[in-house]
């Protein structure tokens, strides 16, 4: 793939490189997608899918300022979303039916998305490398241990928002000047808007699936300077050895 | 109250001093047995307080590993615990109140401890001060902002346990020795035993409920050397103007 700007102005004076994790190191939406449809079926004496899809949305963003990101609050509202739709007829065991199936969501095995090593492998020896992840402290660090890439990273940031205050703090601690600093990430909403904003450097490596609340309009990009890559592995023309 | 050992000796070369939050800075434990109490009247019709108190307890301890500490394991616990107890007899209404009670896990008003406003204010200015707690980040993130103590504080670590490796972790990323950095905290377990461990300082302030997983023998703390005080507040003696 040719670069579609050019390397220098990529590279230039930075420090360290900053993945998100989730959809951009490693497979995550589909295993919660696959949960939804399991707890569909769970709930399909009571309520058709779609009606529990539009519901449990509705109470996720709700429930976003209390429980924050994360597989436990999903399952919380997952749990509310059948109460609230069967009025209280959903039965105990169905509940806990739910609560295993979403347990799922707190160790399925990682599986790596393409080029993931290749690139790191390429890259740790000359940058620090960063996980900036946002959601549930306990459940990312599992995931990352599962990973088994936790040994390619000088740094682990977990944070409960990806936006523009979050970065400015990340790249003060670590003493940097905005242009030192690159994210490579799968959401447009928190991995790319943010950064473009404070004049750091962004990698926009969309996934197939991204969950609705990271959507942005397509107004928000107008003007935006950023890189869109169609796989991680097309990082590395812009870091030749 | 007269320190227990020389001041010159806990503040020799001492950098960062760090504060363990609930229930060092801010009461936190019994809102926990509050909840817990108004979860055992949702459930009298079905089982004693007793019952249900013991089987929380293993069901919280069981799914530690998954969950982690914070307010979203504790109310997927509770969930479990009452499903299992009743042997699915519990209904989907009775689990939402016990959703909707252990909500208030998540946003009750910080009431801060005897002292704490004092001792922050005098050592502020001379210190590094870190907030540095476990459990659920967004949980604790939210905890910290309602305590509006977030000023003070030049630091802040959400981590998801407190031992050795995150200690001397923590010491290193802020560039200090061992002996830079002390621990002010209510868990023996936690806040006390691991920082002793590694040559750091230790305060150990006791707070009067501890959860029992924080809880530690007699024979543990034998030779370890810490300063233990009444409240918060005994800590001014040691730091003299």
């Amino acid at each position: 793939m040719q670069p579609p700007i050019a390397s220098p102005e990529l590279t230039r004076n930075l420090k360290i490189i900053a993945f998100d994790a989730d959809d951009t190191l490693w497979v995550n939406e589909p295993n919660y997608i696959d949960v939804e449809k399991k707890i569909h079926a769970i709930l399909e004496a009571h309520i058709d899918a779609d009606t529990i899809s539009k519901h449990f949305y509705k109470t996720q963003i709700n429930n976003l300022k209390l429980f924050g990101y994360g597989a436990k609050g999903y399952m919380l509202s997952m749990i509310e979303t059948a109460i609230e739709l069967t009025k209280g007829e959903v039965t105990g065991r169905e509940i806990q039916q739910i609560i295993d199936t979403g347990k799922q969501l707190l160790d399925f095995p990682i599986e790596l998305l393409d080029g993931v090593r290749e690139v790191l492998d390429s890259l740790a020896h000359r940058y620090e490398l960063m996980i900036l992840t946002k959601g549930d402290l306990f459940d990312q660090e599992s995931k990352i241990a599962r990973s088994g890439l936790g040994s390619y990273f000088h740094h682990m940031e977990i944070v409960s928002e990806k936006d523009e205050r979050t970065y400015q703090r990340i790249i003060k601690r670590y003493g940097l000047q905005n242009e030192g600093f690159m994210m490579v990430g799968n959401s447009l909403r928190s991995d790319i808007l943010p950064v473009v904003h404070i004049g750091a450097k962004a990698v926009y490596v969309p996934y197939h699936i991204t969950w609705g609340h990271e959507t942005v309009s397509d107004e928000q990009l107008i003007g935006k300077s950023f890189v869109q890559l169609n796989s991680l592995r097309d990082l590395l023309p812009f870091f030749p050895d």
